[in-house]
């Protein structure tokens, strides 16, 4: 991709009431853009990073078996009615009438929906276990966003259900998903933690999270480095029926740090059958409810956590697994016929590699282009400039950590696909 | 992927109240299942056919270079105030206010949006020409939803819109749209004419429309087979000033056909840029308008399109382009030792060799699976029983023509994919 043919609007100063480091830099770096409160633009290269997330995510949920649907945003009130969650979710829900009069709801998340293809559907034993997962746009009308990307009313989320037909076969649904999912955050590059948690508006028993440290984190966890319990705050202080200084399971005194979860998965039981009425023969040919498995994971919190802990002074160092492009080229100036030429000479071979590679070819100075290219953080650049050439080497610059190398100019392809 | 390990309702009986075709086989065939007027659910294999849709899609328009971003769906009301839109929109537009008392809706399509990126970012005639893409969800409150995907309220679409300097670079953008919207409806194997048509709510200058034949179209297209006018009868008619009946080029007489428009491609010139002030600086310094046009395709409405003209009395024929897998094994009888254990091998053979492959692993009767087989219109079937077993052979059939084979059951593979 040409710079000078794609849409990359980068900013050098910080956009004005912006405090999360992922906001500003995601902003800066021409990744997203503020529609209005909580709702976001992802522009071309923030896009490339979101679709690159989703193919990872997708790729581990097929891995499980799980079966990839899509369900509307637009929902009636009735199905929410029957489980209580209309009133419930109160004003966090959008809701409105449609034309004729009818109450609706964009939904938050998708268990009615789930119950209500499961109890038309699903007759017996042997129609489960089914694992149902779709990417796809979330709405909540949140009180306080924030962070950009952090807390939206409008987000993408990965989320599947579990259906089964009792504990045992649940918990290898749910023992799956715990594994799709720590593959999915490692492939992402992130550090994360798993801790029990409440359900909140879910319902059902316990829960557990999936927990990225961050200052900027707005969830507090507990650790206690004696024995490994690790747990939300708020359930260790409703465990320790106190202010959760000590560990519930060995006394000993905890630890607390900021963490902005990045995937919650439940174990839902039978809340959701059992209100909707979905059952199924058993091999008795008697009915029983379903168990069921509610698992999320927010795709742009993964980008914006990517950021949050893969970043420094100057901008971005994306992972490679998710960088909107491999290597970045920078002819220094483009007015010079042979910075020209080699540029778009490594440019085109690189791309007949099928290497994914994005070329500054913009006419702007040295200094704009270097502090771009950090910016955006693209796992390699090529420099390629007078002073380089006349000594007959480009240079291969590392955006994590900086290491460079000087590479001869006429094997230049072969040797940066070598290091690279 | 085997039949008992995924989603696919079948159902014998055409469900109630639908009348299209596209309809009731796309409910009969476990594609999708509505949720509520103009609502639907895509189950798994209805979703994997949309997905190589959206593929196709995706490679055609990166093809002619255009961006794929994502915008939001939630939008603020003052930026449709801005170009007139909150009120002509009326109650086709879902709007509602949102927990602070803000007025919002749901975008039924997004030049505002795009319009709104445009003004600040776009400075000067050096950030154009730009093709900025999506696929995306669009919401429009239909007075009357019909047809299951054809017309609903909630649908995919693939919009994209162009931003140029002046009319000549607009031509240009124009034209690297039609090709790509030909190249798109051929790969998806739709047979389409090209149409004049009015741009009603789009605003702009004419506009055209891609359309497909079909007795369920709900559009009158008007041709002239002696010069080869083609175009929506609204707009024949508004240029004939009558009804119609004659040619407005060369005044022979017009053949009417019903068509359920696919694409369509609008010049919207000023419009969006004067209304909502995106100018840019020209070569003189000098502030400009940007020259704005705007092209859609429903993603859903091809896959209703392809089912309206690539089915029989039995079922689907999907084109193997988009069709959710390339072959189908049939073992019609799994308790069959011989039968269960070629079956087994065929499958794995096949999946190592990277194609996409369904088993029908079920313990059901050949009738149904025949049934079940020609309903949800996997190209090629692979039928092993036990008649064939004893003569060495299994059958491979094309659900197209039902041209059948028989194939020796010790080289079946090899012989399957040279044929296919």
């Amino acid at each position: 991709m040409r710079w000078t043919k794609t849409y990359i609007p980068t900013f050098k100063e910080n956009p004005k009431g912006c405090e999360v480091k992922s906001h500003i830099l995601s902003i800066r770096a021409g990744l997203m853009s503020p529609l209005f409160s909580g709702v976001n633009i992802y522009l071309p290269l923030g896009w490339k990073i979101l679709l690159k997330i989703v193919s990872i995510i997708r790729e581990e949920m097929e891995r499980i078996g799980a079966q990839e649907l899509l369900l509307p945003s637009l929902s009636p009130s009735s199905l929410w009615e029957e489980t209580g969650r209309w009133k419930e979710y109160g004003k966090d829900m959008f809701k409105f009438k449609d034309r004729k009069g009818g109450d609706m709801c964009l939904a938050p998340t998708h268990e009615e929906i789930i119950t209500e293809i499961a109890r038309n559907g699903i007759k017996s034993y042997r129609d489960l276990p089914q694992i149902w997962f779709q990417i796809q746009t979330k709405f909540r009308d949140e009180p306080r966003p924030r962070g950009g990307m952090l807390r939206a009313r409008e987000f993408i989320m990965k989320d599947s259900y579990s259906l089964d037909t009792d504990e045992k076969s649940f918990e290898k649904s749910y023992s799956l998903h715990r594994t799709a999912y720590q593959n999915i955050f490692k492939r992402c590059s992130l550090d994360f933690v798993i801790v029990t948690a409440s359900s909140g508006l879910m319902g059902g028993s316990l829960s557990e999270e999936f927990m990225v440290f961050s200052k900027t984190g707005e969830d507090a966890i507990v650790i206690c480095e004696n024995c490994g319990y690790k747990a939300n705050r708020d359930i260790a202080v409703s465990n320790t029926n106190d202010s959760a200084d000590r560990c519930p399971k060995c006394g000993e005194k905890l630890k607390i740090k900021n963490a902005i979860e990045i995937g919650h998965i439940f174990r839902l039981g039978e809340k959701y059958s059992r209100a909707m009425g979905a059952f199924f023969l058993n091999t008795n040919g008697d009915r029983e409810p379903i168990i069921m498995g509610s698992y999320g994971i927010g795709v742009e919190r993964i980008m914006a956590c990517v950021i949050e802990t893969k970043s420094d002074n100057n901008g971005i160092i994306w992972p490679p697994s998710i960088a909107p492009y491999k290597f970045l080229i920078i002819p220094l100036n483009v007015r010079n016929t042979e910075t020209r030429k080699l540029s778009e000479k490594i440019y085109k071979e690189i791309l007949a590699q099928k290497y994914e590679v994005l070329i500054d070819d913009r006419d702007e100075t040295p200094g704009t282009k270097f502090k771009d290219a950090d910016l955006i953080g693209i796992p390699f650049q090529i420099v390629i400039g007078e002073k380089g050439l006349d000594k007959g080497v480009v240079e291969l610059v590392k955006r994590d950590g900086k290491k460079k190398w000087e590479i001869d100019k006429e094997r230049a392809v072969s040797e940066i696909l070598q290091i690279s």
